[in-house]
């Protein structure tokens, strides 16, 4: 089952079944978030039977999330290719859902001078989990999706704490659909490009912390409900970790692909010059 | 103007105006952060004439709060004290409202051995804002409370990343009221307590980055709407830094003190031994 969240116009938005190559039946939900909040949601949606949708305007998968926790230094892969040991515990950090916006949104920045990309697959949550064990949390996985964490490197690198440079008003894109784990799969192949040319590419079997143990440990300290978010970290192949750095320019696509999952198309409007007060 | 959320019994709550020492009177709205989203809010308390309610029971000030988002390495004394230069940006870390609890509430910690306090001044926003310059949002803070970023410091520890020990669920007092700016002053003398012990005492004054300049800087990458909370940052102090370190024990009483402002009281239930996974 592939489920989004789309523009009817007007600024409402409908949560929808995927029916077909890029056909959408509507659903009586406002958004995936509202409507993993019934317990049934999946009866809701197998008995779709609202407006038939051929051009779909993709808004950001779950609006409203309550929470948006995200996992650095995830993939096992890049953490030794740059001589680090594999850590013991996740290194996580949150931001809101003001962030996030649709698949194929476009991006506005206005004072950074250093937007990366971070490709990664994200989970989104199903049921709620407190203090939830592993197969618990695997349980309470709703489905799969596409996030890119894009991070704003000189205000992520103006202090200790990542938050400054990650959480940035509609600059979070994910979507386009949210796949159910049965029809998912397992193992992911998560790629990014920018302006056509791949530069990132992992696969989430050398995730040090998989979906369900990250939802579990979560979990351990705070409430997870359904249509939370949780990213999944990203693979090697980011634009600071280039010689030299490579950033985002103004004009730059940004694409964002996980096989069996769906694919974001992000265009960048950037204004680096407007830098704003400390 | 002193403002608090009560709770009226059967797990409902309501936003209170202060008339006398303990005095309140209800006010028609659920909580502070749902008065606030009224434009009006001034007014509708002015013109408060629901039941006297003489035995408060604080609820947390404000529980749907959307963004709780939290200043570190502040109180220019205590980074000097530490032999470090002050900081050009303001270290930014979000938690979420599930953290939030009563000014008298019991705080329940499962799964850590290091529970650190954090007497800290809270700033109530009271009108959006979204690159706003400083004069604005001074404009727009609505009003001061107390607050105590009680802290896991294990977890905190574990990654460079703070999030995992500061966004225990039910772990962080506010209240036990907003006081506006007109009656709350400017410099505010922080003070906490163990089992009646000073361990903090701090005056905003020394902050590095005072409220409408922290209200600013963030809302230059993410809006604040009315109702978020904004913690300023904490004095010298905390037990982290004690040789050797201290924490909080089971049974201990934390004491969270502004002059003008308020008071929380906060009783510990420390189970330190149930470890969580990872």
């Amino acid at each position: 089952m592939k489920l989004a969240t789309l523009r009817t116009g007007s600024g409402s938005t409908t949560a929808a079944l995927a029916t077909g190559e890029g056909t959408y039946l509507a659903l009586p939900a406002s958004d995936v978030g509202a409507l993993l909040g019934h317990e049934n949601w999946r009866a809701i949606a197998e008995a779709a039977d609202g407006e038939a949708i051929s051009n779909p305007d993709f808004a950001p998968l779950l609006p409203n999330a309550g929470k948006v926790i995200c996992c650095g230094l995830n993939y096992g892969d890049h953490i030794q290719e740059m001589g680090r040991d594999l850590p013991e515990y996740p290194t996580l950090f949150a931001k809101y859902a003001d962030t996030l916006i649709g698949a194929n949104d476009a991006v506005e920045v206005r004072g950074s001078a250093r937007v990366d990309w971070e490709a990664e697959l994200a989970v989104v949550v199903g049921s709620e989990l407190y203090q939830a064990d592993e197969h618990q949390a695997r349980e309470g996985i709703a489905g799969y999706t596409v996030a890119n964490d894009v991070s704003m490197r000189d205000w992520q690198n103006r202090t200790l704490q990542w938050f400054q440079g990650k959480a940035w008003d509609a600059t979070t894109p994910v979507g386009p659909a949210m796949v159910t784990p049965d029809e998912a799969g397992e193992e992911f192949q998560v790629r990014g490009y920018v302006n056509g040319e791949l530069v990132q590419d992992g696969n989430t079997r050398t995730l040090v912390f998989g979906p369900a143990q990250l939802l579990s440990y979560i979990s351990q300290f705070t409430v997870l409900r359904p249509g939370d978010l949780v990213l999944t970290g990203t693979p090697g192949g980011v634009g600071m970790g280039m010689t030299p750095p490579r950033f985002l320019q103004d004009g730059d696509t940004l694409t964002t692909e996980i096989d069996g999952i769906g694919r974001l198309e992000n265009q960048f409007r950037i204004h680096a010059s407007v830098t704003a007060q400390a």
